[in-house]
């Protein structure tokens, strides 16, 4: 297990919920430890679920980050293992950089860390994901569930420093907006890419598996031009999200940054 | 994944872990929405352990307290999101009731948490499980291996309720020194029915897997004789725990019954 463990540390992804835990805790003033506490939490949290996504029983994924998949070098037993390894983890680190906050702060935080990451969150995102059928699928099933399974790591890090700084609830409302705006960015990005040519942008994942799986997939379901629309107007919104969380607190500029990341993203598909 | 949760739930096994939590916390004088909050989040990973035990890269199970296995029914991703929202559940409502204590015995609570959990408990000894090797095994692995993977969620409803009473290291000590002991006999009773003819006493599991799988299994390795030595070694041990956690903390006099349970199933066993 541990040698499954340190590969599955040993090849992080963009790190882009990790920074962005990181520098929301900073301009909110946490202390450095609580700041890198969320970031490792929240990045174990994303890594776990994404080996458990790639398990034979859910997507079957034979590449991951652009190196083969870890069930399919150390076995499924392992890579769950592994998985529930980095969660316990990350609890414990969550556990310990809250317990130095007020009660109260504390239980608004238990109540966002699960309805993040449980059964109104990533875990129902991903028993959508596998229940889909296309033939039968509602509108907007694509985009609810990329709601659940892919803004609720967005969420998180975004919420939960505000909370343990004891922002107000106006500024949880904006910061919740512009993370779900992101989130369905990141996934309808993602979900562009992989219904492109195998041939365009490297994403480091097995390509086309959303059709081959019947997976929900925004460009699938709206094809590529009103996904370009759909992905242009969520970059609109999340702009105005910005620039009233700026005018709210001047340090958290550097979030026209990570906004800056995914216009580079949606701009390089659209090339 | 909701039928799936409800299954999981709606099939109890002996509650033995639960219903000493609410025991430990009602003796200890937490509140009752705190003793329940335990007592509930011990069952939750107790639950979510066992549907990740039975999965075909574990032990591949066909039964599981009388009935088929979940992952049978209702497919193995469904097994494990379900097994994850229970222990996502389980958290949030440790992490709820840890908030209401003094900050410095939430960090204690939850450096116990994750010991018992996380890769130096359970899950080290479901990986300890599935690493086994009968030909080249070093003395006492069985052992090793209940004590992380059995013990560790009966250490845990015995520790939590007395970090959160304020009780000192010495009654911390003996009870989890009385943990370990029952944790070891609940095991060992166990190994012994697995390897016990078909016809006795039912298990409500799979029989014969410990053998059949090549895992470690202290009766398989001792032999029937030393198991029944050794399983009254223990018994002796978790007396005098016991006889000195009585004298210490009056209010733990039901522990004599839970012992008493313990006896029960070893008798029935050797009879």
């Amino acid at each position: 297990m541990r040698l499954c463990i340190s590969a599955a540390l040993q090849n992080p992804g963009s790190l882009f919920r990790a920074e962005l835990a990181l520098q929301m805790a900073d301009a909110f003033g946490l202390l450095a430890r609580q700041s890198e506490a969320i970031a490792c939490a929240v990045e174990y949290f994303h890594i776990a679920s994404l080996l458990l996504d790639d398990l034979p029983s859910m997507d079957d994924s034979l590449e991951r980050r652009g190196h083969i998949c870890l069930h399919l070098l150390f076995g499924e037993n392992s890579a769950i293992l592994t998985a529930l390894s980095l969660i316990t983890r990350a609890y414990s680190l969550l556990g310990e950089c809250i317990a130095q906050t007020p009660a109260h702060f504390q239980q608004l935080a238990h109540h966002w860390i699960e309805r993040c990451l449980g059964s109104r969150g990533i875990l129902n995102g991903q028993a959508r994901d596998l229940a889909f059928q296309r033939e039968s699928h509602r509108s907007r099933y694509a985009e609810k569930t990329a709601l659940q399974k892919t803004a609720s790591l967005i969420v998180l890090p975004m919420l939960l420093p505000a909370i343990l700084a004891g922002k107000g609830k106006q500024s949880l409302l904006e910061l919740r907006r512009l993370a779900i705006c992101w989130g369905l960015l990141y996934q309808g990005i993602d979900d562009l890419a992989d219904t492109a040519a195998a041939t365009t942008a490297s994403t480091g994942k097995t390509r086309g598996r959303d059709l081959a799986l019947g997976r929900p997939n925004v460009a699938l379901q709206l094809g590529p031009d009103a996904t370009y629309q759909y992905l242009s107007r969520l970059a609109t919104i999340s702009g105005t999200c910005i620039a009233r969380l700026n005018a709210m607190h001047p340090s958290l500029a550097f979030l026209q940054t990570f906004h800056a990341q995914l216009e580079q993203r949606r701009n390089r598909l659209q090339a």
